[in-house]
């Protein structure tokens, strides 16, 4: 009979991984709407930070919505289960020690306070992209705004349903007047990455 | 107006991630009866690279059925989207680069099989924690054998429900020759890490 397993004190804590890689885990909350630039940001933010000698982990549409979301529709309830599902993995990027930067429209107060609830206010950080819906929709990158100005899709955020702009955002970022290497370096000044 | 800020080419991949670590991603899948061992191999095998520089996350029912999973029960539909969603959480630490170690009981070949094809084969390294039923409802760490015997946990893996030894494990660990430490330094022998 074997009695050399016993339970321990757990796994490896947060501060060990942090010692480890040198940093800080935290969580960059991008909200803004559909074209505002959050995607773009975090990639030239991760950029940056990687030749740093940092670890980043990017949340967006692409790798969640077609992931651990891919079962989630877009009715009021699927929306708070989708913020919900994404804030306890950033959770868990953030106790691994890792600098999380997630790209989520997130409109309104009660979603990004969900978000915050579960992440941990200390470990949350809410910059707000706050392009013109003017410049979001000439851009149109995925062709969105388009198709939700004709009614094909449905409570799209800034044409058929409202954006809340954050009340305390620790950052703003007006990307009429800043482009993407701009923003990404304001955040680390800010951050002290 | 703004054209500073384009779509790139994506989000850093995986390759460069593993650079900066100096690792590469990988799942260790740990599948054995409830109290064979599985986590508590896990934390010494994190223990053990940890001291070696290398950066793990493990996942198990305490981290994962209080998160992300905190919404689903032990229906045949919900054990489904229980490994589904795990699978998809460890694809995204994978690709970061991290070793991830997965404790789940697991118990079917169905089941192992949604995690792999989710996580990919190249990533997916199954060990077969093998402790005979006896030790681990002697243990019964968390008194769930003793419930089960007297009814009170319905489909308990081992009592009332199957578990499936894997067809074709990539290492097996016969915890009743084999301390936690051993074990771990075996995985680590193994898999080059």
């Amino acid at each position: 009979m074997n009695n050399n397993i016993f339970p321990t004190n757990g796994i490896l804590e947060r501060a060990s991984k942090e010692l480890l890689l040198g940093q800080k885990g935290i969580c960059i909350w991008f909200t803004g709407l559909s074209g505002s630039g959050k995607t773009t940001i975090a990639i030239e933010l991760e950029k940056q930070l990687n030749l740093k000698g940092l670890l980043t982990q990017v949340l967006d549409g692409d790798n969640i919505r077609t992931g651990i979301n891919s079962n989630l529709g877009f009715s009021d309830e699927d929306r708070i289960e989708n913020i919900r599902r994404i804030a306890e993995v950033t959770k868990l990027f953030v106790n691994c020690g890792i600098i999380t930067i997630c790209c989520f429209v997130s409109p309104t107060n009660e979603i990004r306070a969900i978000a915050k609830q579960i992440i941990g206010e200390k470990d949350f950080v809410e910059v707000f992209v706050n392009t013109p819906l003017e410049i979001c929709e000439k851009r149109d990158v995925k062709g969105l705004y388009a198709k939700a100005r004709k009614g094909e899709v449905k409570d799209f955020t800034g044409i058929s349903a409202p954006f809340e702009a954050p009340l305390s955002p620790e950052m703003e970022l007006n990307t009429a007047n800043l482009s993407a290497v701009e923003s990404a370096r304001l955040i680390i000044e800010k951050l002290k990455l």
